[in-house]
């Protein structure tokens, strides 16, 4: 399908003199036995916004196959004001308010932690219903062939079994019946990988545009690139008979070019100060985690992202005009067939500005937000367990939970919903 | 519907001359201003093993009205040997192994918590597929009709609002395509009532039949019997504008008859040894905690039930035979379109038998079975939270799990699940 590295090279201004690499790592990577099978553990699987799943080799980068699915956040595509925005990578929550002195702000749970908290109610009175549903697919790890039917029998090749859980949360206010907000997210069942990823990160992806850069933990020197349409999300690999998550940077476009250029290679720390909001120094540079927010076909979706100084960031606390801003041709409603790139680096927009209205003001990166105060209380064991038991097992127990959100902050945040809702 | 105290004052020789508390109780509960709006915290919320929620009078126990659902537990109805039996008060699972030296196991995890972890795999080969979806009820309280959108709108009295889930889990073996084992649970959202249920137990309902008593939980006098048909599962209240869960007690029916008929009133401790199997006593008789298992029109079902020392037990480790009992008339697939008490009082059988075949045998009250060594391994964080996070909430954290079955006592309980499963 789409070539290794397609554009990548050109438009950071590496990679190809790195890519020498390839043929001696691929000839190290595979026992001369029997080139033919394909082993599962050769793959590089990486998903993207877009719900794809890329098989690429780990050695040389090069696409194999491709697993087509939905989204892996769909939400109201309708945008006048945004509540709330997800983060693909983890189902983690944001809110945008639209009150005076309230920007974005990160919700303390996640959609699948909303989904089995569900059904609830919130202090300010919205319903939460949860749907989850989980599935497995069965692939050829040579073709990338789906079969849909768990089975070994017949085949003589390994399989590969993914599990993958979707997760729908609906939100509704009985004051405005017939409106609702829901949201859905997907993801693959894959624990991280036991062990220790090594001092510096192998991967690197890049922030709202599909590129993949794959680099010597050790020399720091990239191995290879490739351009998958659509930013990534996550990485995995296959192992021990399961899918198991790579961790992965995102870094911005041009904190990634900027970093590539200057050193010639990238090392970046795979573990990094607790608190996101810390800067820290790499050879010199500093570098910041930001929140970037960006615009697909699906909606908006945000992502964590490391930004060096050059980088203009959202202040905290911008808040959106509470009116529908003016139309720009070529700029609002960018809508076509095929993605090209990504839309935030289709746009030209002064990143940071006020003098922008409604939601183009949102696409780019912003400063860490506070996390919006917003306790869940009364986490109880399960309904009926009242009874004596032999072995309680506390940890797994689903807990039946009564969303309390703290009054003051909710006027603006969950309140917002009714505004932002989807008819 | 059902008139109250139906058949239950003939069958246990009591309730008649208590039910004359009634008027009294009835005159001291409501507030003499509005006698005509029912408010919904006088009203006690029965479930049964058929899925319905029948709404009663907290002072008198009559009958007002009942929801009408599916029921709370459906699993395979095609029995030939048991592998798998739940407890619809909690969604607890049990096994029933057919190897040599293995009677009634209990496994560690409940259905919900199956459905939270998965989608998974046990080590031997088994993939778990989970289905979780919420719902919402809105119930006038008055006449219970409901109405299906969540809305205040138009309405001035009262409204219930009565969240629900399904759980439903799926189990497959590819080594044996095309078949599969799967169940379905409903429970109602409804954390257990704060505050000391008091020294006493309040509601006490009888095994494998559908009757309930309220004891004064001082006296012990009886206030009132209602029989609903169908066994009890679950007693909530309406309490600060939720659903909450009260406590309750499953005694044999014979027990029940002998405490009434010893004592004439009935005091039970609310709280009980922590370990189930030891008895303890109450005004000098032994009361054990057993598991009773039941037949229903949706299969098999398992429930804690207190029994004194008459009744008899089946002793633990008792397996079934691996072939089809022979079938008797009157006993075997008695099928009838209303369901007159529950099955398992019409059938006559020497409970604790070895030489009943099949099914039959399982009918009665077990000795607390042992816990499957079946532990859950490798319970991860979220995929995909390795970048820095300012506040992870750990306990809402959906663990992503392998399980984890000791191979050797696998052999006679998961691998059985290939034997009993629905074609």
């Amino acid at each position: 399908m789409a070539s290794a590295a397609r554009g990548a090279g050109g438009r950071l201004g590496l990679g190809l003199g790195l890519r020498l690499w390839l043929p001696l790592a691929a000839l190290l990577g595979t026992p001369a036995l029997q080139v033919q099978t394909l082993r599962p553990e050769s793959l590089l699987l990486v998903s993207t916004l877009d719900g794809s799943l890329h098989a690429l080799s780990k050695q040389t980068g090069d696409l194999k196959w491709t697993l087509r699915d939905d989204p892996i956040i769909q939400g109201p595509t309708y945008v006048t004001e945004t509540a709330f925005l997800s983060d693909p990578s983890d189902g983690s929550l944001y809110t945008l308010g639209t009150q005076k002195q309230q920007g974005l702000m990160k919700l303390p749970f996640t959609i699948p932690e909303l989904v089995h908290a569900s059904p609830c109610r919130s202090s300010d009175g919205v319903f939460y219903t949860g749907r989850k549903q989980d599935a497995w697919f069965v692939v050829d790890p040579e073709s990338g062939e789906t079969q849909m039917t768990l089975t070994t029998e017949g085949t003589s090749t390994p399989r590969l079994y993914i599990g993958r859980t979707q997760y729908t949360v609906t939100m509704q206010d009985p004051q405005a019946p017939g409106q609702r907000w829901n949201t859905t997210y997907r993801r693959y069942s894959a624990p991280p990988l036991d062990g220790s990823p090594g001092k510096y990160m192998s991967h690197l992806a890049s922030c709202g545009m599909g590129l993949l850069l794959t680099v010597d933990p050790g020399s720091g020197a990239v191995l290879w690139t490739q351009d998958l349409g659509v930013p990534v999300m996550g990485i995995y690999t296959w192992h021990q008979d399961s899918l198991h998550q790579l961790p992965h940077l995102t870094l911005a476009r041009d904190t990634l070019h900027f970093l590539a250029l200057r050193w010639g290679h990238i090392r970046l720390p795979a573990s990094r100060p607790q608190n996101i909001a810390t800067p820290f120094s790499v050879l010199g540079i500093q570098l910041l985690m930001t929140l970037y927010i960006g615009k697909d076909d699906a909606g908006f979706y945000v992502s964590k992202a490391l930004v060096h100084t050059g980088v203009a960031l959202v202040p905290r606390g911008l808040t959106l005009a509470s009116m529908d801003g003016p139309t720009t041709d070529e700029v609002t409603l960018q809508v076509s067939g095929e993605r090209e790139g990504s839309p935030s680096t289709a746009v030209r927009y002064p990143s940071g500005s006020v003098a922008l209205p409604s939601q183009w003001l949102l696409i780019g990166h912003h400063e860490p937000p506070p996390v919006l105060h917003t306790t869940m209380l009364r986490v109880h064991p399960t309904p009926g367990s009242r009874t004596a038991e032999t072995r309680p097992s506390r940890s797994m127990q689903a807990p039946a939970l009564l969303l309390e959100v703290s009054a003051k902050r909710a006027e603006g945040s969950l309140a917002g919903l009714t505004q932002w809702i989807e008819r």
